[in-house]
């Protein structure tokens, strides 16, 4: 074993909840994370839901000096949100956009046009490669009737998939961000389970911060507190996860979340709590199973429920898709209907009008906005089932191989 | 220096042009392409346009006795058209769809719509670890006037991307597939030179079949002529590319292509030419400079070409956003201010309607469907520019870091 001293660092994760014109307080907040981050001296800042380009340069322009390289991710509509400060070079960025991420129509959520991705980061500090992944997942808006569990399911597995295979040349791996699942939730026993990281709140010698390591509290003033009506105490949804490769040991000495606003502060940064961890690297022996996963009878049943949820989805959407391609059919057969009138009354044949000009005229319209909106529910559910039908697949094939090679 | 014997290994790369109802003799093709692969045992067969899964599932059927193992990509409407059948273990897959892939309004070349991308595949053969990549980039449908290049050198940049994050735990990288780019153009230098990927058909001990590799020539029944004018002898656009990493050398020792006809058939395979190449593999001494790219001149240029086109595309791209965002404000003016007309005369305001009510509907009419079109374009337009800026970023920030590790 390497009788060098660790490596420390330390690493800061938040989502600002910084959407222009919607979020409370937002240039203030920015403000202070902007304070904070200069004044505390991060190794790494991790922010997701910096919406806009300018907050983002406004942070950049304050913190050129302790956090010589940033990175800001752009997908999407709206963009990713994604933005990150380093006091180490930035070697090489990626960006892998989720194959699905909420419906179109759901215009009240919004997720579809924000292009939620992972975004990868090589840096490299003191001699040692780290793969720095940072994500935001689909949002849970009911937790009874959660639409979008399918969908954050196979963004899950898209994300342990991206890790695994983008991980190979790293010494450590680091995710931080808003997985927007509780600890023991399906997508973050699959993730944890597939890529055998660790979480930083579980392995911390010493925890400082909200009970349970919740990130979402009653005590922010800024939480909508019907949101956390399950939940009156709080819920833990975003994360800093580790695991060390290739002789390198990762283990977290502490861990500490803001309590409700921000220290020394009267309102807190976000409706988020910041996580703040501190970690160590060592050089060590060959960490045995943290290359990967275990696979035990825990990630053959996880694997097994993802692909359940999944194929569930499928059916329903297969059934939306077909409904909407019927619907396609009858507006657009009834254009045709109402064009072959149209066009017997101008050519001269003396058929009688059924519907009064005015009425005709606002019935092709109508029919033209269902045959336009259906068109393109129809392509999105094609493709949704696609999505589907292939992570499924794909589950299957990779832990039929996972078995195989036990 | 390892004395085994290398290892031999033979892959069949076709684009099928295999689309249901619009490719002439598909299902005859199909057929042949099923017989051959099936008495030529290859190790590997590489397709792409398998645009139907009926297709792929036929072959299947067929290939299941000499390829036990085989993988169809879903991804978009259509799919990706690409399968992969292999006679050794797949043990994982993984799909990355680019960000760019044509225009929706280009209804005639429907590129779009398929949602091109690159697969991945792990195959270990006799140890050895092989990652397999199979791809098919947008099309050149006008070379001097070429609307898709932004696009394709996109697409080039992240399938380079995508192998190097991706390929570090490999021991040989295979990529075949149709990369619609001759060999010396700007697109083939970027991928060639990032990745380090070696010509099969350069690098050929022995060569059979069209001159100089082409894989579109005149003598198949299937080729447009037209499409070929600038280039009457024809070209090439098929590959099939590779490199050793970790103590693997790989060689070409010979490339074979079909010339115009399948052998001993009438007809040929498909538009395109088959590209069968047979590679050794084998344990050596560390390949200098095979892992990855040697950065020379040529790559600093080749990479700022490319931002160059990616720039001026940008730029194109920010106009048709904005002026379809101007069509869709004055598109929902006009709806307003008919609904205002409309409101005023049903509460019984004595204003005189300007048009007759069948013009007004008329007018509604148009100007819901440039509303619906206008927006939809904006927000296609909205993601190309956040797409176009992230790559430009991505290329300055990885040629700035090879170029500090120089």
């Amino acid at each position: 074993m390497d009788t060098d001293p660790p490596l420390q660092l330390r690493v800061f994760d938040l989502n600002c909840w910084a959407i222009r014109y919607l979020s409370k307080v937002r240039q203030e907040r920015i403000g202070m994370i902007g304070d904070t981050l200069s004044q505390e001296g991060f190794d790494l800042a991790l922010l997701q839901e910096v919406w806009s380009e300018r907050d983002y340069c406004e942070l950049k322009q304050k913190l050129t000096a302790c956090y010589p390289y940033s990175h800001y991710f752009k997908s999407g509509v709206i963009g990713s949100g994604f933005c990150v400060f380093s006091r180490y070079p930035i070697l090489d960025t990626f960006l892998y956009q989720y194959s699905l991420n909420g419906y179109p129509y759901m215009l009240q959520h919004g997720d579809w046009f924000c292009g939620k991705a992972v975004g990868l980061l090589i840096i490299k500090i003191c001699g040692i490669i780290f793969h720095v992944y940072v994500t935001h997942l689909l949002a849970e808006y009911c937790r009874d009737k959660d639409a979008y569990l399918p969908h954050r399911v196979v963004q899950a597995w898209e994300l342990a998939q991206f890790i695994q295979h983008t991980s190979k040349g790293a010494d450590v791996v680091l995710l931080g961000g808003d997985l927007n699942m509780h600890p023991g939730d399906m997508g973050i026993r699959l993730l944890r389970g597939w890529t055998g990281l660790r979480d930083s709140f579980a392995d911390a010698d010493r925890f400082e911060g909200c009970e349970d390591g919740y990130t979402l509290v009653p005590a922010n003033c800024f939480t909508v507190n019907k949101e956390l009506q399950p939940f009156p105490l709080g819920i833990r949804i975003d994360y800093i996860l580790y695991k060390g490769l290739s002789r390198f040991v990762v283990k977290c000495d502490s861990l500490v979340t803001t309590t409700g606003t921000a220290p020394g502060k009267s309102i807190p940064y976000s409706d988020h709590e910041a996580v703040i961890a501190t970690l160590s690297v060592r050089r060590g022996e060959e960490a045995k199973g943290s290359s990967g996963s275990n696979v035990g009878p825990e990630l053959v049943d996880v694997v097994n429920e993802a692909r359940t949820e999944v194929r569930a989805r499928l059916h329903a959407a297969e059934c939306q898709r077909d409904s909407n391609g019927r619907m396609a059919s009858l507006a657009l057969l009834l254009l045709l209907l109402q064009a072959a009138m149209g066009l017997s009354s101008l050519v001269g044949w003396d058929t009688p009008q059924p519907f009064p000009k005015f009425s005709s005229s606002l019935l092709s319209l109508l029919a033209t906005v269902v045959l336009l909106l259906s068109m393109g529910l129809y392509i999105f559910h094609t493709i949704e089932v696609r999505m589907l039908q292939g992570t499924e697949e794909q589950m299957r094939l990779a832990l039929q191989d996972k078995l195989s090679s036990m």
